[in-house]
């Protein structure tokens, strides 16, 4: 087996006793870029002697007896909506081409901090919204690969790299996870510090990540948690051991909530729907069908109003010297933000608490919610990114979700099944979900 | 001396020793009460059977040997924007004329698990803004107590209770405070919960405390302070110990950082002016003028818009209802509130952070701001409160603030001195403005 196949937990513990250097695996890394790259286009930057550098001090490191961090030697993707000080970043638009930054991201300096390679920057559709880039989905060249942070999950589907990071305001990360067939975790709002990202929507924005199993983007996210005083929605607080306790077995069989959620109706298509009885009879009285309330209808808009709001506020310059080189649902989105009024912003941020608490009445009987993670498989073309909605309602909650690439339609494509947990309970949620693809996979 | 004109400390050590009842205060309070109401005008709500039962209780509990609190026995008063279970509480507003909550807010059942008598509701303005309710300065009849929180001020200043809550959205402690000629304390934005208190703005809102000591208002602000669940601004951290370290002596002879603020130069009058080069003198080498940067401009502009959109969207069902039984002030701030777009709100909002790193660095070197508390003295006339332009940037910031009658003006009448601290760092605050009682009073 080729280093590079290896998942993220692997390929640190080999380099941790010594089966395998930095170098070696970002060599193996390399080659299966050299091979699959001109197919899938996951990269935005990627420069070979940069990371085998990186590999190399980090093995002498090692050889020195100096301490190594969880993640020493292991490659890993950066979206290239987070600053790096030795790539540009360039935020998916020609208006911020050859933007080189000074300081690392918090997310990426703790990275670095626990000891990875930072492989290259992904691809991300313009501004992390909308418009798409250059990525193809791995498993079908002529399907998207979803997005905003396209070539991160593309990335790790690939096996260019075990894992990659992204970031999520309505469905960035669940979505192209779901339609790449990896494990994309979104934690809860606040987990992982977003300072030096890309601004859109301090209400919105969560830091994700990527990986191939739950282990992997447990042990990603626990690197990167925990507070910093430039980003006011971390807290002070200790980092959850969420590796751990994502290794561990649940005290009890789980228990699931099937919740459709409002969009179900109209948005599941029949390869989901499929799917999920499926899903439903394997698990037997372990799940039950819970309904949310109508309380629930209106966060479909109020998310598109923060998000449009925040976007029009924090976008406020580009917008003004962009001109053409914005796209043009970019500038419509923000001239929309700018038309709405300062109460109706507050009614919609005013939903979250309420209907957070809501939703926590849920984990009180249940250790998980599923849901769809994508209406179904990766749609055909590459002139969008398909739909977010299954995202939408947790995103605005702030509340942990991930999604296991457990699933597949009649074509033989990934269909990603969601699964939710309480707010701050991520590492709880990561534990249900190694139980539910140790226990369903097939 | 009559037992009403204890400070609140002195009187809760009276009662733990057993050389003074409950009773016999609240006594002596209600006929202090008798004597000064019919001029004063300070409360909304006052029941002597009420006030006098809550006294036999405590006095009964502690006569069999039950734990007592900090404030045992002691009376305060409790601003009529503040939900009691067992008064009334009316807003200020014919609107919520006889309407009786069924649960206390989070900081009236503290000062009752501290053992406090609830003497009874104080006068508020209307919602707490700025249309006056019947209360007069105790220093002059014919004088504004100042406001919102003018019953609170003006019942501590004429000695009917020892300290008394209030709360302050732009000046409404700080200002009554000062014109009534006692002490005035703004804890840090989010120290207080105002979970149970009429909502105005989340983001300006503060519970505040009157009393006549520093050692008071600590007292009081310590036994309320601390996280709760329903106030999403408080912090699940420990409470800190205010009563002690303002108790204690500074390590060094403090700093005085004397900031005139950007209103000066309009909004000073001479008394005012007469009285800094007076202090300023006091204090020689401990202090130094501070001049702040040209950023601070805009604030006032960015309070009153998000005062206007907050107070817009939290009073949006008073106003359907309301009609002709709101001020008409009041209905025009909520209609300048429904007009301003949510972009201009966020960048009102977004100055805070930026501001406060910019205050902060005052504080490496000084242990306290120095500044007006109000304009001068309390203006004549009963038919407007004041100005509160100068409390209008410290509430916008969240930094904790306490005004101290140490000064007169030529009338004889009070004039506050407003100390302003880092936020987060409201014990050193209230030493420090012990320390300056101790040693300029006069």
């Amino acid at each position: 087996m080729s280093a590079c196949a290896f998942s993220l937990t692997e390929a640190a513990e080999h380099i941790r006793e010594g089966r395998l250097t930095s170098v070696e695996l970002v060599q193996d890394c390399l080659a299966r870029v050299d091979e699959v790259e001109p197919a899938v286009q996951a990269w935005a930057f990627l420069d070979r002697d940069h990371a085998l550098r990186q590999a190399r001090d980090l093995d002498e490191r090692r050889a020195h007896g100096n301490p190594t961090g969880p993640l020493h030697g292991v490659p890993v993707g950066i979206k290239d909506i987070f600053d790096t000080s030795d790539y540009p970043t360039e935020l998916g638009s020609p208006l911020w081409a050859g933007r080189t930054p000074r300081r690392d991201a918090a997310a990426v300096a703790r990275l670095r901090a626990a000891g990875a390679v930072i492989m290259g920057k992904t691809v991300t559709t313009e501004y992390a919204y909308f418009h798409p880039g250059k990525t193809r989905n791995p498993h079908d060249p002529e399907r998207t690969p979803g997005g905003s942070s396209s070539g991160s999950a593309a990335a790790v589907a690939a096996h260019m790299v075990p894992a990659a990071i992204g970031s999520q305001t309505n469905g960035s990360v669940i979505r192209p996870a779901a339609f790449c067939g990896v494990v994309g975790f979104k934690p809860t709002h606040g987990l992982i510090p977003r300072t030096g990202a890309l601004l859109l929507s301090r209400t919105l924005d969560h830091v994700g990540v990527f990986g191939r199993t739950v282990a992997d983007v447990a042990l990603m996210a626990e690197v990167m948690a925990g507070h910093d005083d430039e980003d006011l929605d971390t807290r002070p607080m200790a980092r959850p051991p969420l590796a751990a306790v994502a290794a561990s077995e649940p005290p009890l069989p789980p228990r699931f909530a099937f919740v459709r959620s409002p969009v179900w109706d109209e948005y599941a298509e029949p390869a989901t729907r499929e799917a999920f009885a499926e899903l439903v009879e394997a698990l037997g009285d372990q799940i039950s069908q819970v309904d949310l309330g109508e309380s629930f209808g209106a966060v479909i808009d109020w998310q598109k109003k923060i998000m449009e709001v925040e976007m029009a506020y924090n976008l406020h310059r580009d917008y003004e010297k962009g001109g053409e080189q914005l796209s043009d649902p970019l500038r419509k989105l923000i001239e929309r933000g700018r038309g709405i009024s300062a109460v109706d912003y507050l009614a919609a941020v005013g939903g979250i608490a309420p209907l957070t608490q809501n939703i926590d009445s849920i984990f009180e009987e249940y250790d998980a919610i599923v849901t769809p993670a994508a209406p179904g498989e990766a749609p055909r073309g590459l002139s969008a990114t398909g739909n977010p909605i299954f995202s939408t309602l947790w995103t605005y909650l702030g509340t942990p979700a991930v999604t296991l690439p457990i699933m597949r339609s009649e074509a033989g494509l990934p269909l990603g099944v969601q699964l939710v947990g309480r707010r701050h309970n991520d590492a709880r949620l990561l534990r249900t979900a190694r139980w539910l693809v140790n226990n369903v996979e097939g």
